[in-house]
């Protein structure tokens, strides 16, 4: 189908205003996006972000308008899982088959870059423009230096919030009768630390793993970065015995390193100036609905559902909003109404699903050393799955290594849950853990799961 | 304990704020109520609120600061249901034991009573000023004219947000980090409209019943006013087979009367004319936590907690949340900090749970007369709860008739009903539903639920 140009807004220049961007405007569309902070290619990184796990779903969205290579050139692929536990060697657990990884790359310079490719594409950026109303009906937006001084008024035939998880254009929204809205925030906080590259530019850790010492109720995380430096993350709740509040002073922090965290010691100086220099987050798990407004606003990315990192997947699932938006696009041309009822009946249950999925991994990630059924499970599960690689697809590689739709993985991760649940009561099971007995029962189990699909 | 007087911002002059400014009034400390509107008792009401049902805990609450009395002589006792099945007379459920009652009352004029009475015990109101912001941590409010044009400053000890479900001041408290934010619209809308007064200043209806026509996916509700007119409620889905969306002339409202309330059609004229008068509202429930902030401003009824009318608790739950919050007083006097953290902890699980109720009880309300399973069920609830009235309080009685914990009248309900689940499934129910045999195993079961208790 053929498309009308339409002049069209995109509120937010992060990695989903910038991905969005380049789409439109290759339809022949004109694009300005505006955002409230500074061009980020003029700024230092404020070191408040995850590093980024790009998987496939990211990917077949940069293929899909011709950037992948590009943005390959910026990302370390990781096939494993660097698990440390306390007081053992660390051990890898490969993510998926052969050749498949996930990516480690900079949300900074991912972005940077991404703007820098809508730019070439001829889209218009307005950075530090502040957008502080909208007028949903008549597709008009209002910027100015501050909420209570003057306000410039743009008409736009579109408008797409694209400005996060405390999107103002779905603030706009929220006023309107009818319209859903949860935001829930969990009681683990984090914060971003560093460990430096070797003098020679080397990692300190291994370059193509994504390192991970679960602890339970808390867990460190690290990535690689492609100057040598890994970013970590240290997800720990807010209040408690092992909390937040409980480090207040260097010593403090030191103590806490140096208890759970043995294997970091050689860096500690740097993980603790980092650790009184950089703030503490909070975590939120954003739901609404419905995301857009006749067939003039849209909500896309984080602004209508940002989920907690735990499953890597909060770009990844903004980047396939715009892939199947794209695809919903070339089925109705101009019938941006349509457009828009099937871009949210499509997109929000899926949404959904990879929120309860994520929300649902941070157990999975913390416990990984914890509690010894669980690992019996697991292993329970890896067998299973290598001995019925068409039977027995993990939850994870359904997520990262799939296109296909979230609701699905969610889906058949809970049907293998329920199997488990059975197995796992087997009153020997574990001394015949590894037994063709055990095999036949979940094989039995799996046939009687008559909507189960592998 | 001994209090020492602070000045005390109410923002919100509805149920709850006047009631609120009573009694800290009648505690000694300085009071401001301001409102956006205009003063209730100088203006025509607009027509749009559900008449209360005044229950239980709402009559607790008035007499304590000594004015149920005078509450009582603007109420109707309502003691029983008056249900009217499609092609049937009508009939009557007792609501409770002997003397038990619901009241009716009409929203504005109660609003303007409570005002009178917060005003003879010193309460300074002020109408039609604006809070546009709230400073959380200052105690600070800022009304005006606009919410771009010059503000006023005041400045006070203590805010309370009495300001009803779209609350400003919650507004204010939900852009902090780590606050929890559900606001969740149900697909069935309502409609206010009027049954005249018979000529001689009668009732249409019988006086002292609580008027209900359940029609499976909706149903219509009328209760008495003081001058003889009833308030009518049509609870329709907004979408689907019979809806709101479908009826747009006034054929097919009357049409839509006639077909399923033909024992209306008396006063159809009336009711087709306020069909297009009268607006038609959403139904949301609003959770939120938490609903303080240090010692400085707090959310009260359902600014803090709004629910779906179908309990009839809305005003009831916001009346008890500040009889709690005055003995919590009485306990910790002059520690706000104490008193909010102890308020917040408390309240916040009654209103979960009366949220809960109310959300299942549409469900209730409105299958009266549609499953037959349902009708069996309600059956031998109500004779064993006759013969045996220690061991079965019904859900509702506890709700209504009494001031225990909301959550306790919940997992009361719960109990119940996993009970029953198990009682309906026995195979000749039908046949043996009012035998001994039936009350034998609810006694048992009963006696299996350790925790459940009468």
């Amino acid at each position: 189908m053929i498309q009308t140009p339409k002049k069209i807004a995109i509120i937010g220049s992060g990695l989903v205003g910038s991905l969005l961007a380049i789409y439109l405007r290759k339809l022949g569309h004109q694009i300005t996006v505006y955002d409230r902070r500074p061009d980020i290619r003029n700024v230092e990184f404020s070191g408040r972000s995850i590093n980024l796990a790009m998987s496939n779903r990211g990917w077949t969205a940069l293929r899909e308008v011709g950037i992948e290579d590009e943005v390959k050139k910026i990302a370390i692929p990781l096939d494993k899982r660097a698990i440390h536990v306390a007081g053992k060697p660390e051990y890898y657990q490969k993510y998926g088959k052969e050749g498949e990884a996930i990516w480690s790359i900079s949300r900074g310079i991912l972005n940077r870059r991404m703007i820098d490719l809508a730019e070439d594409a001829g889209v218009v950026f307005r950075f530090e423009e502040k957008v502080w109303d909208v007028n949903l009906p008549e597709g008009k937006i209002y910027t100015g230096a501050t909420e209570k001084g003057k306000w410039k008024e743009y008409l736009y035939d579109i408008v797409f919030g694209c400005d996060g998880a405390f999107s103002r254009v779905r603030h706009k929204m929220q006023r309107r009768s009818r319209f859903n809205y949860v935001q829930e925030f969990i009681d683990v906080g984090y914060k971003e630390l560093t460990i430096p590259a070797n003098e020679d530019g080397t990692h300190k850790l291994d370059k193509h793993s994504f390192h991970i010492w679960p602890r339970g109720k808390f867990m460190f995380i690290a990535m690689p970065n492609m100057d040598g430096s890994l970013t970590c993350t240290l997800f720990l709740p807010f209040e408690g015995e092992v909390s937040f509040e409980k480090i207040n002073t260097k010593a403090e922090a030191k103590h806490f390193f140096n208890t759970y965290f043995p294997d970091v010691t050689p860096v500690i100086e740097d993980l603790t100036t980092d650790f009184f220099n950089n703030p503490t987050s909070a975590l939120v798990t954003i739901k609404c609905y419905p995301w857009t407004y006749w067939d003039k606003v849209a909500l896309v990315g984080d602004s209508a559902h940002a989920i907690v990192p735990f499953y890597g997947q909060g770009m990844n699932a903004g980047f396939e909003d715009i892939y199947a938006l794209n695809k919903i696009i070339a089925k109705y041309g101009d019938d941006w109404e349509q457009i828009f009822s099937t871009y949210q009946t499509e997109r929000k249950p899926n949404a959904d699903a990879i929120a309860e999925l994520s929300y649902r991994n941070f157990v999975e990630m913390s416990s990984m050393t914890a509690d010894p059924n669980f690992i019996l499970q697991k292993k329970i599960e890896k067998r299973f799955a290598k001995k019925y690689p068409d039977k027995w697809i993990p939850a994870y590689s359904r997520v990262t290594f799939s296109n296909k739709p979230y609701v699905e993985a969610l889906a058949n991760g809970d049907a293998q849950e329920e199997i488990m649940k059975e197995i796992m009561q087997i009153p020997n099971i574990n001394e015949i853990w590894d037994s063709e007995e055990v095999d036949q029962k979940i094989l039995s189990l799996l046939s009687g799961k008559e909507k189960y699909e592998v």
